[in-house]
């Protein structure tokens, strides 16, 4: 399926509705909870791996910093100008003291204002071929840049239905087996 | 984390608004589009893997033949009845002729009408250690049915961000290697 701005935009004007629907008033078993330790060697400051409070948190980073921001570097200076780097972990400070509902109040408001500034730059078809450097990447094109922000929602409410169904991995008991999302052991790039 | 009744019905709850906020009004790529054929030698009439569509299909399915009627049968009988076998493909019947929103109101009607049902059940605590007789898995609890049903919700809502993002494998360019729900080939049993 090639890259459509509408079905895209379909896409990324949903998400946070779901995950309200999916997490708000929540308790907090659910929310606060993460999969244990880091297995695979990448490192945080606290070497946790994410909860659906942490993962909130990463999308409004995303909002901030990343997706319009390189979409806007991308029409602007091309391939001239590598994107900055994406904190992953940000998410940490930029959660600190606030409630879930705060966040995903927060998530709604960016996503929203993202959106709308993504229709004011007006896309032509043959601007979303035009090209952006990524610092580790290299040459992408504002297709995919836009793509990819699509699938990193989706990407990240796979993890968070992981998350949540490893809280309860002992109590299914036998039916482990018929859970898929039991056997997922995620997929993050090393 | 053990099985508490107030927290598995937060899940329960939660997850009709959740698919309808993702799903409804979708453009027909997203919610129709599957996984291609299957590669596990599984089949079903058509081989094909899931749609989103399929998914809201499946768990309709669920509430009508699945959840609280073995609930039932393990309050009514223990183990002296087994449970009647869940029939994984009967969605391609439940939805014909069906759209989306159908599904997606026909989903959230029975969900709440099961959720009434189980709380009119009035259940003890040392109710849920009682037992029931799966026809493949043997011995299980009723706490293990229904950890198993608010994680059955969580593992189809995992597949389904997997299903949609597959769409846009090509679309993302060389930001696949970052995204970890298009590395998932899935996890169901054979």
């Amino acid at each position: 399926m090639e890259f459509n701005l509408d079905e895209t935009i379909a896409i990324l004007s949903r998400t946070p509705a779901s995950l309200d629907a999916l997490l708000r008033g929540l308790p907090d078993v659910w929310v606060r909870g993460n999969e244990g330790r880091n297995r695979d060697g990448r490192s945080n400051e606290t070497n946790d791996t994410w909860s659906p409070f942490d993962i909130v948190g990463h999308l409004i980073v995303g909002e901030r910093t990343d997706w319009m921001p390189r979409a806007r570097i991308i029409l602007e200076h091309g391939e001239a100008r590598a994107f900055d780097p994406f904190d992953r972990f940000a998410q940490a400070k930029e959660s600190q003291g606030k409630s879930l509902d705060q966040l995903l109040d927060e998530f709604a408001r960016l996503r929203k204002e993202n959106l709308v500034g993504l229709q004011a730059l007006n896309l032509q078809p043959e601007d979303f071929s035009r090209r952006g450097k990524h610092p580790e990447l290299g040459k992408v094109t504002l297709s995919e840049l836009l793509a990819t922000w699509a699938v990193h929602d989706l990407t990240h409410l796979h993890q968070l239905s992981r998350v949540m169904a490893h809280q309860y991995r002992e109590a299914v008991g036998p039916w482990s087996v018929y859970l898929g999302v039991l056997k997922c052991a995620g997929h993050s790039a090393p």
